[in-house]
């Protein structure tokens, strides 16, 4: 039995994360978090039996106190819960920066993470990377684009690798008229095409500020140069993401679209798993297309290139600002097109330092929301 | 330095993969072999001055012999060239049944080969992976679909692989009315629409032989059966195959279609080495089809098929029926759509033996040809 914390276990991911443990033999559930859905929260802890558990929320927290049996450990403080489990792997589900400190401390503890969370990397990749070299740990990215380059660079020499093709759906707006940006509505923007995902994501996912911040992410996670990230936008999102080899082969990862890929093959690698996932027919989609982002449409893009060109803890602000955007776009305070002109102002607004340690990474992360939130306020 | 031998050196194959070996440092060509072309060989022997040559063709050899310095050591029988080298890789770019011996010879010597003769394996793919197996050699494919397979499953477990997708282009003949095979001249059939190849291998293309051959190598190569792998027609010629695991996941490579990057992979495996191939740019083919053979125009799919579900010697018998049928047909004695027939009927013909040694498929090779010489006289 390899033994899995899930943290975030009510989200779109942790969810689907336990789907596959309930399908795939092999794997227990020692310990579960969740935030604030304690309905969803304690039926799981009825059905998987953690022995330790965390509740973030202090409401939640109490509620859930009440409702569990005395042979359960439970916590509000997600680095408490990390110092009092030893399991094989670690996923980390949470949403935003909120992952970072859980993170930090399970590496700390020699213990492997299937990472969901790319605001660990986007804000503090250096400060990661070192601590998962010192410590000889594995992250396994479970972002379906990540994978597919995890999946690509198996048995390869990473002087080899060259190139990443980072493949994106384009979104909900891929092909609207910038005319048209103006009138975006909530209802709109959480509609993608291709995926089912949480609200966060899903905005993220319409502004491209996710395929911004999944080019960070794979800068740290594959050690290469955000120049030699290209992103492509492939509607059709069947190929996941590729990788180009210096001599001119290109190795790619296809699927349907389906979270549970990513996330059984970070529990089973390097082997893998059968389970009800939909197979890919060639024939039923027939046709692949593969176009350049349009970057005057989508200028998160390279709101992200330039916080990573200046480095430090700019990449947090970034991430940070671009946390409270979409909190307040979904909360009806601001339009679609003000998210990357609030974190473009937020980014001149703050002064980066190049040499950072934790502190300085939630220092950032704090400005940016309060940034934003004060600017909201005054509009 | 890594020892090389080509075998097949002034075919298609044989003076790309000296085009790698001048492009690439490490690599020292030990030895070479032809059969006919003296002129390109007594150049390629000038150039890189290889210890040891082998030229098959009687006249030829003679020619050969009177025109090169007294160090290098001449053979004219490719066994014995095989028994006095010793060399890292053997490349096996020998047209037809005849690279049968000179793969047994060199496998039994302990040197790995890279593979370009796929009738190889096609005639006695049992026979030929049971000797891998007691020698422990690696056998490495240098077909463009097999060489993708081989880099899509490395760092990946036998165990996990569930299906293979050969990619086709579909040859000149793809989108042919089914009337209008009848008039097939050579030069079409010659002309294929992606890949620089020889005029055997074009005509192959052309009926699809070469993807049944195909698909009985990749069974012998990579253990699997005939019936997880799935024949894609590709027109663009991109994706050069794919794999797919247990869990749904499939790995694809893709490249330009250049001979010279299979064969420069099979010199640097598990490495790989940059050198002047042209790279693939996602947004100039901007987009990928797939469609399913049309089994009804090209008979030769199921001739492939049916001799491997027979076994034994048929596949042997069906191959050297082939050789002998595109022959005939290049000497314009025989219709491009009498091809398949032919070999049909001399399928009907013979009597198989299940169990079968080398004598049995030399055997099975002589009477295919001459089975099919008689009836194209007859005729």
């Amino acid at each position: 039995m390899k033994k899995l914390a899930i943290l975030g276990s009510t989200g779109s991911v942790g969810t689907q994360a336990l789907d596959v443990v309930r399908k795939v033999p092999g794997f227990s559930v020692e310990a579960l978090l969740c935030k604030v859905n304690t309905s969803l929260f304690l039926e799981q802890v009825r059905e998987f039996s953690p022995k330790y558990i965390c509740v973030t929320d202090e409401k939640a927290f109490d509620e859930v106190r009440q409702n569990i049996g005395g042979d359960i450990q439970i916590f509000n403080d997600p680095e408490e819960l990390i110092s009092h489990i030893d399991v094989d792997l670690v996923f980390n589900c949470i949403v935003g920066s909120a992952g970072l400190k859980p993170t930090l401390r399970a590496i700390e503890k020699g213990m492997d993470i299937a990472l969901a969370n790319k605001e660990t990397l986007v804000c503090a990749g250096k400060l990661v990377m070192e601590r998962v070299t010192e410590r000889g740990v594995n992250i396994i990215p479970v972002d379906s684009e990540h994978s597919a380059i995890f999946q690509c660079l198996q048995g390869s020499l990473r002087s080899d690798l060259e190139k990443i093709h980072l493949t994106c759906s384009g979104g909900p707006f891929r092909t609207l008229p910038r005319e048209k940006f103006a009138d975006i509505t909530i209802a709109n923007a959480l509609a993608h095409p291709k995926w089912s995902m949480g609200r966060k994501i899903s905005i993220d996912s319409a502004t491209l500020m996710n395929k911004g911040l999944e080019m960070i992410e794979a800068k740290w996670l594959f050690d290469i140069d955000m120049d030699d990230i290209n992103v492509i936008i492939h509607p059709e999102s069947i190929i996941h993401s590729a990788v180009e080899f210096r001599d001119g082969s290109i190795i790619a990862q296809l699927g349907t679209p389906d979270m549970r890929g990513p996330l059984a093959y970070a529990m089973t690698w390097p082997g893998r798993a059968a389970f009800d996932i939909k197979k890919l027919n060639f024939f039923e989609f027939n046709q692949l297309n593969f176009e350049k982002p349009r970057y005057e449409n989508f200028p998160a893009l390279n709101l992200c290139k330039e916080a990573m060109r200046i480095g430090g803890t700019m990449p947090a602000l970034l991430n940070a600002a671009n946390e409270a955007a979409v909190e307040c776009f979904l909360g009806g305070m601001i339009k679609f097109i003000d998210i990357p002109v609030i974190i473009e102002k937020a980014m001149a607004a703050y002064t980066y330092k190049a040499n950072y340690d934790l502190d300085d990474i939630l220092e950032a992360d704090a400005f940016g929301k309060q940034y934003v939130y004060e600017v909201v306020k005054c509009r």
